[in-house]
């Protein structure tokens, strides 16, 4: 193609400063060195995660930087190396690389590798320690190694799912972050079982997400738990079957689980990034075996306590990353599985914008009736 | 015998108040009535839950009380319905009971059973919510539902394990709890695999049992963690290959250990009942699948605390209570498996004394140099 091996100029969402409006520019994307992958995003969605470091609480965060993570594209080009894409095909720019080779990869216990990490959390490629993104030569920050809120990007060839080209990409970049985060947090992380009675702190995406997930896996009961009542008509669609709000009661959101469920849940999970709700969603666990997984990120510096005597009787405290899907090989096996019918991605879609409405989409998502946004990347 | 429905009249040691020298009394130790069993304790070991309960510091400590749950005897007499053992049954009380009926027991997924648990943790047997115990009519107190520091005691039939006749009693009455705790903790609670590295803070007789566990798990690396650098020689015979003493360091244990293992530890166990010791136990923990299981029990209202993120990343936070064994069917199996010599109990038996040395033995147990002092009930 005309664009391999040159400096492709593009529009892309370039976040300044914290909170200040996201600006579109005319940026400079590199080619792609050895082991990089440039690709044309498509559609990409809007995350909770996009907005925590834009806001400037992400102690990590870096400015000026390009946001984004939930999306779906083409590959333009490929760097020196570079073996299991080429140009043409249809991709999902993945936050959580898979190389295979790690000591996390090998291990056959994790699906966080650790191989580009360094530099992913520092805004560059692992190659040079560069940005591939600039303007007017002055280096613009990557973010999470995807940067997706770009026309163009740039990843480490580890961090791509090579997709059906039949699938959607207006629908399938949600596999890049919050449904297979709800779905593998039951299915991997806490292996719910059938007649299991689950609690789901948090009715956002990765909630429904999650109720989708225990639904299939045959959980009896699917307690959802939200402040915002108007989760709940939406919710049942997604297999929750009992709707709790906290502020209904006069007693701990635990002891009303409790109580509900003579003893507790057999599994909780928080999807909102609350340091007191991951408490009570250990909490309303039943003794001696109920397990509680942390899915929802929060503010930094923030910490979890409870008694010891809730772990000694038996309860278990795990969390998870991506659902715990390694990436590269389940990401195309989740594309699979949306062209079966076997999960849902259309029904999180709420709204559709084009790149040049990004604020107004980061506004829907802080509004409440939104649960994904999904940004036309090209007009 | 003689004695069956009749009150016996023996010698215990009552906790009167809270830290005041145990008393030897002679005690009235009422026939056990339905489901009931009476034994004749002949030896009993100390452990540190009748400390922490003579300290005052449970908050569910009742006095007066006879203390006691790591002992062993013979069957004196059983009361109506009793069908599982008769009077001439060696025995081992547990404190942890086991119904097989209950939602716990029937669960597969915990032994933790429920049955008896309210008039345990009351001080009084289920049947009529009263004391088998009397000193001239002034009831005493029962405590864990075994009070194995006297002579003679009433326990349900669901808390009596059943073991070999040929086994010595003065021995395998470890078997009662510190040493299967530490055990079940790694076989049972965190399923250690060989090539594992382990790392155990508090070498006492918990600490020293689980490298014992460990070590017949197979792992690679056991690394010893005591602020008593004394412990460490001992410790070697259990199977600890490493040492290392949180003084002889200026950074947090927990990154020490991260230093030592290339990024954690694959399970860690907390065996001395500290709430930061508990956090650091966690945190040392390999990002991605590390396993930290609590253990010691902590003085009543302490927290533990973490970042999310320390479970966001893989690691998971369990607690273990009588190693996951299950009494009455495992604590005959682990007889066994001293009888074939596959687990070391003489080794932790540091102390022989009587019944009448008792104060003796909790200022041996707080010195130092004590793992276990088995008392001997009767002359
Ligand atoms: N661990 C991971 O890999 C991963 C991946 C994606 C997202 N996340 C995190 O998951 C969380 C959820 O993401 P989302 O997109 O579904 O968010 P969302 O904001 O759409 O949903 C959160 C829901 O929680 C509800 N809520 C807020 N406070 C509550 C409270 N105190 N009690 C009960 N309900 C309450 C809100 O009303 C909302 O419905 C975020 O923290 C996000 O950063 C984690
Ligand atoms: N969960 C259960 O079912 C269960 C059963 C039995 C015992 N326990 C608990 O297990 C714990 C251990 O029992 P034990 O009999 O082995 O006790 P112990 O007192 O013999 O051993 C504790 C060890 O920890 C060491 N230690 C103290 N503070 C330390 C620190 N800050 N860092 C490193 N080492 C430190 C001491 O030097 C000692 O060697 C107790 O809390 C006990 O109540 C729990
Ligand atoms: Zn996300
Ligand atoms: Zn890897
Ligand atoms: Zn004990
Ligand atoms: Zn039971």
């Amino acid at each position: 193609m005309a664009t391999q091996g040159q400096v492709i100029t593009c529009k892309a969402a370039v976040a300044y400063e914290p909170n200040k409006p996201l600006v579109i520019e005319d940026v400079q994307v590199a080619p792609p060195q050895a082991g990089e992958v440039r690709i044309k995003i498509h559609f990409t969605a809007l995350c909770h995660t996009d907005a925590y470091t834009w806001s400037g609480k992400d102690p990590e965060g870096l400015f000026p930087c390009i946001l984004g993570h939930e999306a779906a594209g083409i590959v333009e080009s490929v760097g020196e190396g570079v073996t299991e894409v080429q140009p043409g095909d249809h991709v999902i720019p993945c936050y959580q690389a898979e190389c295979r080779e790690c000591k996390f990869c090998k291990s056959g216990k994790t699906n966080l590798c650790g191989k580009v990490r360094t530099a992913t959390g520092a805004g560059v490629m692992m190659n040079d320690r560069k940005s591939r993104f600039s303007i007017n030569g002055k280096p613009i920050y990557h973010f999470m190694g995807t940067s997706t809120f770009s026309q163009f990007t740039v990843v480490h060839d580890v961090s791509v799912a090579k997709i059906d080209p039949q699938a959607p990409l207006d629908k399938v970049c949600l596999l890049g972050c919050g449904v297979p985060t709800g779905l593998g947090a039951v299915w991997n992380t806490a292996k719910v079982e059938p007649g299991a009675i689950v609690a789901i702190f948090g009715l956002g995406t990765v909630g429904l997400a999650v109720a989708e997930g225990a639904k299939s896996a045959g959980a009896s009961r699917i307690i959802g738990v939200d402040i915002d009542s108007k989760k709940f008509d939406v919710a049942k669609n997604f297999g929750v079957t009992e709707f709790v709000n906290p502020k209904d009661y006069n007693k701990a959101i635990q002891q009303v689980l409790v109580d509900l469920t003579d003893g507790g849940v057999d599994y909780s999970f928080e999807c909102i990034g609350n340091v007191s709700v991951m408490r009570a969603a250990l909490e309303c666990c039943h003794k001696g075996w109920g397990t509680s997984v942390i899915i929802g990120v929060a503010a930094s510096g923030q910490e979890i306590s409870t008694r010891p005597f809730q772990l000694v009787t038996g309860r278990v405290w795990k969390g998870t990353a991506f659902g715990g899907f390694k990436s590269r090989s389940q990401v195309p096996w989740l594309v699979d599985k949306y062209m079966k019918k076997e999960i849902k991605i259309d029904e999180y879609i709420t709204h559709n914008l084009t790149l040049g409405e990004i604020n107004s989409a980061f506004d829907l998502m802080h509004g409440g009736g939104c649960l994904r946004c999904v940004l036309k990347m090209h007009e």
